[in-house]
């Protein structure tokens, strides 16, 4: 098919066929009837044409279907309009614990409104990740990076520095090393739960966590420690697990299974929470007349158990989309400090209610 | 911090600082002591050195941090090493479904295996959908795509072929006009699922399913309605609903109402056929003693609802596994035919049972 100037209706030509030898930019001079370096000036958005001209010059060029090259752009360092999130989990688990993917469609949400893409990646382990970063500078492949699942002492940051990286972090500023940060104040929210929780008569708290080496772990052990010290509760129970069903039945199963058992369990996430309420149900304790469960984010998952979640809760969506308005300051050259996205609240749904008597 | 040739642990030179300055062929041809027309022999995989300096080269270039630069390998006609998919969906939607989560997750799994990454973007409309493909493939940014959510008589087949693109369809091959598809028989796990519910007595169905002008939405109507016909039952209930909470809500609510309501309803995804459990809570109608429900897909999201829902079930993740290595074959001129990855087949959870006796 041979490139023809478009034509007639500007409605229909877009969304007929493309020519596909590239339009170059004497096909839009000779449409337009000007010359080529005035093409130029107006598609660059340089002086010397006027705006009537660079206008009519820009409507005839989308047209005619033309479109800068991305590749040789970004030889002259151009931007390439891509950001990069790789996620260092497990696909699996990454396919039904809700908050990657409602993060993501925030993410996507405002970087669409500036016509980026992201470049998204799984890996095995942190050494795939940072190769992944390494791979992606090194061929300028991305504009910047959203670095998630921040550790505590994350060498990671230290290598995107070297790099010459453009990122933000999602996460606590406490452990993002100066680097832009959007964060959620998990530990004002755990310190608000353990209260409420006692104010229903809760003594004896538990806490399945994900990996303690990740920041958001260590603020929220902390604080968790430190609220009920301050509420002079007894020594609480802190438990590790893989942030996954498997990894938190165990720990449910364990931590069940002492002489003087919790009479609340605050989880990290949403799937470990659920699977900690599966959990109950086998042993035959009655939720939330025995044991109090508590999920962290939010889901249509939590209000869908029978009873329901209650969660620590905070729209995950609109994180994403703080996330990505974050990194597109940082890629245009703005020098945002650390934001703070929101302070997660306990929503009570059904799983929380009255400390049973005996305990 | 200055370019400085690998020494030492490479391990630990590989987890170290990356030079800014990017490496050049002089620099690996230095380090190697070969002529630079021998390391561009080396690094392109062309004759003309031995094995040995080959791989000799290879390693001194990998420790030294060289990588190939992107933009100037796609300037020349290489692979970028990115495949594109694009959602036309509600991101709100998108966040809660899990299908395209676990989907996309699959995806990764095959893409990660050959340093392939998902460039992923999100759309308003079919228009701005086809506006991201015309783009992509105009700036070159991607070796391949893949098409979801297929159309009965989808005009972006067309488009994307007058583009000149390589893709793979993700549907049924009868409405992907000879494009390679990835797919699953819709159309017997449907009448499967007819035929078991109807050796629970059930006679009265209805199907509540996503817009009709989907494929997969014309395949399940057409299958539903043929089987309910060969079965001899009465005349079943179609209705069409947006893909979401609310939209099946307000559906199972009209279904509901009917002077002769049904006796079992189908859905056309996880989110809906949780509405609706939710809608028939609300009415005080017993599940599944009054009314029996079933979901389409299937993931955690099915087995914590209480009941828990049957579902017309297949192992999503690995269908998105599947769509991977099709684009990847496709993508290395390999020229396969549609695939089926699976027949979906009825899990019976606690949300079907028995038809009421009154029915």
């Amino acid at each position: 098919m041979d490139p023809q100037p478009a034509k007639g209706n500007p409605e229909l030509n877009r969304l007929s066929v493309a020519p596909r030898r590239p339009v170059r930019l004497s096909d839009i001079a000779r449409l337009a009837n000007v010359s080529t370096s005035a093409v130029s000036l107006a598609l660059n958005g340089r002086p010397g044409v006027s705006s009537r001209t660079r206008q009519r010059i820009l409507d005839i060029a989308a047209d005619a279907g033309w479109f800068p090259n991305a590749a040789a752009r970004a030889l002259v360092g151009a931007r390439t309009g891509i950001v990069g999130l790789v996620l260092t989990r497990d696909p699996r688990d990454i396919g039904t614990e809700p908050f990657y993917m409602s993060f993501i469609a925030g993410l996507e949400a405002s970087l669409s409104q500036s016509a980026t893409g992201l470049l998204l990646q799984f890996a095995d382990d942190e050494r795939a990740e940072v190769d992944t970063y390494r791979r992606w500078v090194a061929e300028r492949r991305i504009d910047g990076l959203i670095l998630v699942d921040l550790r505590v002492n994350d060498g990671r940051l230290g290598v995107l520095r070297d790099l010459g990286a453009c990122f933000i972090v999602v996460g606590d500023p406490q452990y993002a090393s100066e680097a832009p940060a959007i964060w959620s104040d998990d530990a004002r929210a755990v310190a608000g739960t353990i209260r409420r929780l006692t104010e229903l008569g809760h003594r004896r708290f538990a806490r399945i966590s994900e990996r303690t080496t990740m920041a958001h772990t260590a603020i929220r052990n902390s604080a968790f420690v430190t609220t009920c010290a301050e509420l002079k509760l007894p020594a609480p129970v802190l438990r590790e697990a893989e942030p996954s069903a498997v990894g938190s039945r165990a720990a449910t199963a364990a931590v069940l299974e002492a002489s003087t058992p919790p009479t609340a369990i605050l989880y990290d996430n949403n799937i470990m929470a659920v699977a900690g309420l599966g959990v109950a149900h086998q042993r035959g304790l009655r939720v939330p007349e025995d044991i109090s469960l508590v999920a962290y984010d939010d889901s249509l998952l939590c209000e869908s158990t029978h009873p329901s979640l209650s969660a620590i809760s905070h729209d995950v969506h609109r994180y994403g989309e703080q996330a990505g308005t974050l990194l597109l300051e940082v890629i245009t050259g703005q020098a945002p400090q650390a934001r703070l996205d929101s302070v997660p609240v306990l929503i009570e749904r059904g799983s929380t209610g009255p400390a049973p008597r005996a305990s």
